[in-house]
């Protein structure tokens, strides 16, 4: 059996185009819809139960694309959402990204002292740290939002003085300490982008984990388990929705995925007045 | 007569209240109502349908509370929207910060050169080059959108190395050069909390200019003219409503207002789900 429905991305805004790639690098074959709720980004300085009902109705339009499975491609959402999207969608498997991120990070240090920088709301809700604590219960966790290196991933600003003397506001207060984190959290899908200054700021020896690479490896293994996964070997396809802002999606977003994307390839979709 | 309804004031965010706090030093008497849109800031990166969209669900949410003026308080939102706001009102008054922002500039400016930094939204469609066109045809106008501004002063990083940095990328461009401008037009209401910094590196002489306090004065006159004043001489009341995040609201809120406002004091309503 091949089942040939697309798994169903959803995000704030054009971040989660990273975990789009590593999903399409891993299983070339899925067919991918991407919606961007442009019209409301970003999710990471808002309250929980607003984020939750924006995540309801992402997902919901989704759902007419016929989606096999959602991935929450926004660390945000998935720290406030997963569990009313599991529920509000049962049996419908839906994948978040803390979990896999910490795995990853569990994986990854050494010494067990580990830091997550990522958005208000992610650190708010202490997501991460209980996570890691679920895999690792003597694991000493530091966390710190930063909200300004979004802003910096958007303008394309990934390096230079500006991001150099945010990354040292943010961080050396961090890994300024006795028992520094080993292993460095990138609890954001923008953070990636400006990881070259993130790494040269925190230290040559930390590590960086981004989840998106361990969430599309999550996604492939529950395909596998769950009997969902295509079997056709044809190319898929990748279909963007969202719900505002095409030229800015297709401009930074392309930036993210890697390749060029074109406005006319990205479908304006109306959650809040259709 | 005196009418003692209030005035209502809105915005993406807290920006406004740097504008509400005009209109309360110059007219303590009135009563305000202030809405911020936190579960769909910023507006500056968005369309200007969405944006249109979003402030006409705000100002139907205002007249709830019998307002019997509309203040838009947000530069995004006043370049795309105020036309649209004033047609669907009429006959109540709407009055935006653009064209009082611009009757500034053309007034503090000897060499006919003025610069103007706003969101990207606001830069688009240009619309303080507009308007001071409408006023002096022969200055020369610059603009650059600053989207970065917007959430240094929302993370309250109002001086040090990061805002310099930025505002350095930014303004070089605009000042060093053959006839550079010597007229500053803050096109956004956030970007009066960082203009100490924002003076330092745009040069002494050059002249800053923001709306609110001349968005004040051109109310003020709106009201007299249409005998909407109150007559009262007990100090008026502020009511402060919100989307979402009462608590940010209140802390970052209160620095623009200069005065404290508590999380309690913050009403939360929905325009999307209510």
């Amino acid at each position: 059996m091949s089942d040939n429905r697309p798994i169903g991305v959803f995000d704030s805004g054009i971040g989660g185009i990273t975990v789009l790639k590593a999903l399409r690098a891993r299983m070339p074959h899925e067919n991918l819809v991407y919606l961007g709720d442009m019209a409301r980004l970003p999710y990471g300085t808002k309250s929980a139960e607003t984020v939750t009902a924006y995540s309801l109705q992402t997902t919901k339009h989704l759902l007419t694309h016929d989606v096999k499975m959602i991935v929450i491609a926004c660390n945000t959402a998935s720290s406030v959402a997963l569990a009313p999207l599991q529920k509000a969608l049962a049996p419908l498997p839906v994948i978040g990204v803390i979990e896999p991120g910490a795995d990853a990070a569990v994986k990854a240090t050494k010494t067990g002292h580990i830091a997550v920088i990522a958005t208000e709301a992610t650190v708010r809700v202490g997501a991460y740290v209980r996570a890691i604590h679920a895999r690792a219960p003597d694991a000493h966790v530091l966390q710190e939002p930063c909200a300004l290196f979004v802003t910096l991933a958007e303008e394309g600003w990934l390096s230079g003085d500006v991001v150099e003397a945010a990354a040292h506001r943010y961080l050396d207060p961090l890994f300024n300490r006795k028992n520094a984190p080993d292993t460095l959290v990138l609890g954001c899908t923008h953070f990636p982008a400006l990881a070259k200054t993130i790494r040269k700021v925190a230290g040559r020896g930390v590590r960086l984990v981004d989840s998106a690479e361990t969430t599309a490896r999550a996604v492939e293994d529950a395909l596998d388990i769950q009997g969902l996964a295509t079997k056709r070997k044809t190319r898929g396809k990748t279909k963007f929705l969202a719900t505002d802002s095409a030229e800015r999606f297709a401009r930074v977003g392309g930036i993210f995925f890697g390749e060029v994307i074109r406005p006319k390839d990205v479908e304006i979709v109306d959650l809040q007045f259709g």
